[in-house]
């Protein structure tokens, strides 16, 4: 099975669009009769939808499941390419992270995870290359240094952030959450210039834009204080839980047991390949129309679409005031993951930064291939932005702005350009979270708006995706409840 | 409402057996119909109880809960008296704690939690009591102090156990695991004893005991290993996942929402202070007999009875011999938990140790009462027990131990005399973990059996009650769906 997303670039083959995926979902269609009135269509297959659509069959309700895309998955989504799993965008779990581990573990899969990182042979170095040159480091100098970096970054209250932030699970910002939100990193940076080495300032920028994907300008200070407190405040649990352990299988292989659960039950019918063209809420219910005309209706709706492309479906009534105005902002990332397969060996145990220059900033041995190849993945963003597929030999330069390496292969999604998504996971920009996070986590009518873009813990992450979708199925059944007792 | 658990004594009132709890069930029983078949008894009404039956009733299923208390909760409940709430047992909850966490959110509580210490006012200092006598810290010291301490104990590795325990979620204990589970805290204190000072073997030996409830000899060594690698290998993530954030409402105010959300679905049956006798477990099903004779009848059973209590029951046929070994063993935690509401405002901030002669060997001021009087909370356990209502006068000098108070009110539940618990939270003596958990996890039968005390995250925690719950409804519901394929 294949998608239509995602891009691999080989000698040989050359650049391919279409990618194999055990998440593609084939028939594309499960879905017979348009006339029936569904309890609920969950719009949207990522980790929200499918958690809203499987908890809501499992209690019992009729429930539609529409998806403009031929897979699940949504942004976190995995191609199999010869045996090995590349991961196309969410990766990496933690037992520290609520929602997912649970579903981890109810799925059995607590031992299917692999650590990503293995320092045990090859060079294992740190490259830090800056227009400077190129420094190396072990990896005990690259923590320290990182440690020492993001402690400046993060110390506004002489603990570290862990009494600034100490209820980190918030949808209205407190006075000083929303001071902060109102900064950008550059504000922050600013502020604390003089007393980072330029090493230090190299490495913090880096890690910050890491996570944002966007640039110093439009990175919330705040939200990059919440990723932190969510890593126990720390440096290390940024790596363990931002970075450390993933899905042998990859994610598909975890996405598709909430499929597989749901469409068990009997209740799920399923569109994919159907995006949504709009939305008409009433009193009585809600219809969705797709772009090709068909329609379908439902008492409630589960809307999982991510912010940035909400504008794109038309509501009628249209969006409340104050979520069309976070819809028109947007989020600010746009990251670039790009994954080589390497013929090099000794790289597996390479981390590296090389940045501001270079289009892809951050990158690290990510995997071994069945050839014995190493996988490097590696990510570029906002700051120095380019679509990897409109010129390979510039997207392997910027493998090269590491350390020269021998690329055999490259797999990617343009997540930039993929007109259901249009940007990677959530970052807010400065003001974004203190002016809208309620507006966008509301209700409007029959419409349940969830999605990790606006989930309250692991934000932006597959685990704030299945916050939503838990948050999303527990609101549907207590409001068809409220329903039938009228 | 009051449950006939627990103890409260004020001076006016004196000892009385019994306190008000929002935990207690009345009428005791909604059930009507002996000759109802069940798809699943659900025997106790802890944690991992009410998750497997609720999940069960949401997913369809004619459940039968049975529990031989007057109230939910099992090992954690709370008793508002005042309108303040004490904990009897389990208590805090973090969300880096996936099973619970997702249930806070679930049930929209995640703004319902407070943090126990405050160190804002009063004397802000750690008391260290030794029988050499009582030293005075900051907390500042006392974190350094313990974190040093800690550091020397688990540093089995060179990387304080990160690398030692890097996938904690395991029923089969690896070699490394296995060597360490059968070793003893003591066993391993005799390996780094040159190396702690005075102060730091007090307060080690004082917090394994607090974690343990048992003695040095009786604790495995690797059983601690994974508290601490699921505190994110950090004295700082200790005090962050076990004694930081707790219910505003008590325990009970949230074991109540799991209850009443199942009861919501019409597919449960209950009956409380219905102790069982017996169960006969046949390929047709299983037949339930209470103490008083009663008889009931399911498909399937999920026993959430607690390890100490397994051998209680008469299982016919027997026990495995593996489970049965496990029983015999039992687990090692008799900590003895007492609350005192003290009138002396400055101790708000104090936290203590009193070891290895005082039979209270940690307290912490835990929460300030509406009178405006301060709450102690202090741990002893089997290496000086005592039974807190037999002497009043021997408890409140347990309490003058960490230094003088004026006590105004002790309330406790004594977990040790408790039938129904014979203990307190799960803690393994050395080896039980590496020869049994495979067994203790295996479903036997119509029966699976499913209890915090054999986890694999969180065990012995709240996390870990509903981390078996889940799956035991998981399991449950594919094999009944096996069942009806036949």
């Amino acid at each position: 099975m294949s998608s239509k997303d995602g891009y691999s670039w080989t000698e040989s083959q050359g650049l391919k669009a279409g990618v194999p995926t055990i998440g593609a979902i084939s028939p594309p269609s499960n879905f017979k009769d348009n006339n029936t009135k569904y309890d609920v269509i969950v719009v949207g297959a990522g980790y929200c939808g499918l958690t809203a659509a499987r908890d809501a069959s499992i209690a019992g309700l009729k429930v539609l499941l529409i998806e403009a895309r031929d897979r699940i998955g949504g942004r976190s989504w995995s191609s199999n390419i010869e045996g090995y799993p590349y991961e196309m965008g969410g990766t990496w779990v933690h037992w520290g992270q609520a929602h997912v581990w649970r579903e981890i573990q109810r799925y059995n899969m607590q031992n299917e995870l692999e650590v990503s990182y293995d320092f045990t042979r090859g060079i294992n170095k740190y490259l830090l290359a800056t227009p400077e040159g190129t420094q190396q480091f072990t990896h005990e100098e690259e923590d320290a240094l990182m440690q020492s970096a993001l402690h400046k970054l993060v110390n506004i209250d002489g603990a570290s952030g862990r009494e600034a932030i100490i209820f980190p699970h918030t949808s209205k910002l407190d006075p000083i959450a929303t001071k902060y939100d109102r900064m950008s990193i550059a504000d922050r940076i600013a502020e604390i210039k003089n007393d980072l080495t330029y090493n230090e300032r190299m490495g913090l920028e880096a890690f910050v834009l890491l996570c944002s994907g966007a640039t110093l300008e439009t990175t919330s200070f705040y939200e990059f204080l919440h990723w932190w407190a969510m890593c126990n405040y720390t440096y290390v649990g940024c790596i363990e839980y931002l970075a450390k352990y993933k899905f042998k299988g990859g994610q598909s292989s975890f996405a598709i047991n909430f499929f597989k659960e749901a469409l068990a039950t009997g209740n799920l019918a399923y569109c994919f390949s159907t995006p949504v063209a709009s939305v008409r809420n009433s009193p009585a219910g809600v219809e969705v129309t797709s772009r090709n005309g068909q329609t379908f209706k439902a008492l409630k709706m589960i809307s999982a679409i991510p912010l940035n492309i909400l504008n794109d479906v038309r509501f009628d009534p249209p969006l409340s005031p104050g979520k069309k105005a976070a819809a028109d902002i947007g989020h600010v990332n746009q990251c670039v993951k790009v994954h080589a397969e390497i013929s090099d060996k000794d790289l597996r145990s390479m981390t590296g930064i090389s940045y501001p220059h270079n289009k892809l900033s951050y990158g690290f041995g990510d995997g071994t291939t069945p050839k014995g190849n190493t996988h490097i993945v590696a990510f570029g963003g906002d700051a120095n932005h380019f679509h990897p597929e409109e010129n390979i030999q510039v997207t392997k330069d910027a493998f090269h702005g590491f350390t020269p390496m021998k690329i055999e292969r490259l797999v990617f999604h343009n997540w930039s350009k993929d007109e259901f998504a249009k940007g990677a996971w959530f970052f807010s920009r400065p003001g974004l979270l203190s002016d809208h996070l309620p507006d966008m986590r509301a209700s409007q009518g029959n419409i349940i708006f969830a999605c990790s873009d606006w989930a309250l813990g692991w934000r932006s992450f597959i685990d704030g995706a299945i916050e939503e979708g838990t948050r999303a199925a527990m609101t549907l059944r207590s409001s068809l409840s409220e329903r039938s007792h009228l």
